[in-house]
């Protein structure tokens, strides 16, 4: 016996998110065949509304439904934390410990991949720094976040501005976005010059 | 900062899915608005589809695209494999270990909960047992599925039919769902009568 191909097409299709696996796109499918109609709509509404309003803000990159987001127009404008993703974000806003603009790269420099400065939103960031005293980078503790976060210390501690990395107390080689919420509190205040 | 709108409602719809906490529902919703347009609009009619063309088969009570399901056309007419739910026939046919027809009961006999056997596909499959020579009970080993096993045997052998039960090599109160294709399959083949 094989399933309906509609359910089979329905568990290929959730396979495509992130870290799902047959069994987990099996029951995910299962309960979409048992859900009532009305919260099939919702779901599918959902979807389809999220990819169509949500976009990124053209100033700091972060997910926003406007051209520039509320944090862009509302936060102390004196500091940028600089994010690879916007993902690392919602991590900060969680400790309800930084009041500061954010810049998110994109990516991080990764030679062996291809990616270099201009592949990132390096010149995007430059392009803000007036009237910044501060740039807060929090890019991941691996090689590329690394390689990263000393490259534009690089290039904007000669005009003159203070840029700091997050403090040690991040195990090496973890990544930003599942840290625990006292841990990156603690990281943000501990961060050190450059 | 607040996250989005759109985006915090896809996140709510995602835990609707079982066993989806908070952070795989983000990591879910952020990865819908990175897909492309092409891989959103194919999620979409999946799911549209898996749930306007899959329903129940008017004789097994499985998932089926028709009114009949192929496997009541197609199966050996005379065992009826009874099961809980349409997945733990999907956990039978990946032993390959049974040509037989299924009956699924959409639940079993619960009184705390109020579930009798009026609220399951009881009467159905005793309306299924012309030329039918084994009913083999694969319901749950907890009390609930085990209760239900001696319901439909006391109801089933006096009508001349053998009625079997999964041999014991199931872990009591584990999940068929979950179970590993061997046990299963070595379960089925040592199979008691009741």
């Amino acid at each position: 016996m094989q399933l309906p191909e509609a359910l089979s097409r329905l568990i290929a299709e959730f396979r495509n998110l992130p870290a799902v696996g047959l069994k987990t796109a099996t029951r995910y499918a299962y309960s979409i065949i048992d859900m009532s109609e009305d919260e099939i709509n919702s779901f599918l509404e959902a979807i389809r509304e999220a990819k169509d309003k949500v976009h990124f803000c053209t100033i700091c990159g972060n997910y926003s439904e406007t051209d520039i987001c509320e944090r862009c127009l509302t936060a102390e404008q004196n500091s940028i934390c600089v994010v690879k993703e916007p993902k690392d974000i919602s991590a900060f806003e969680k400790t309800g410990a930084y009041n500061g603009l954010y810049h998110v790269l994109h990516g991080t420099l990764d030679f062996q991949k291809g990616i270099g400065a201009e592949d990132i939103r390096i010149k995007e960031l430059v392009s803000r720094l007036k009237g910044v005293s501060e740039i807060i980078i929090a890019t991941n503790s691996d090689i590329s976040g690394e390689m990263t976060a000393v490259y534009i210390a690089n290039l904007i501690k000669p005009l003159g501005i203070k840029v700091t990395r997050l403090a040690h107390g991040l195990p090496m080689g973890s990544e930003i976005e599942y840290a625990d919420e006292i841990t990156l509190s603690k990281a943000l205040n501990d961060r050190k010059e450059m």
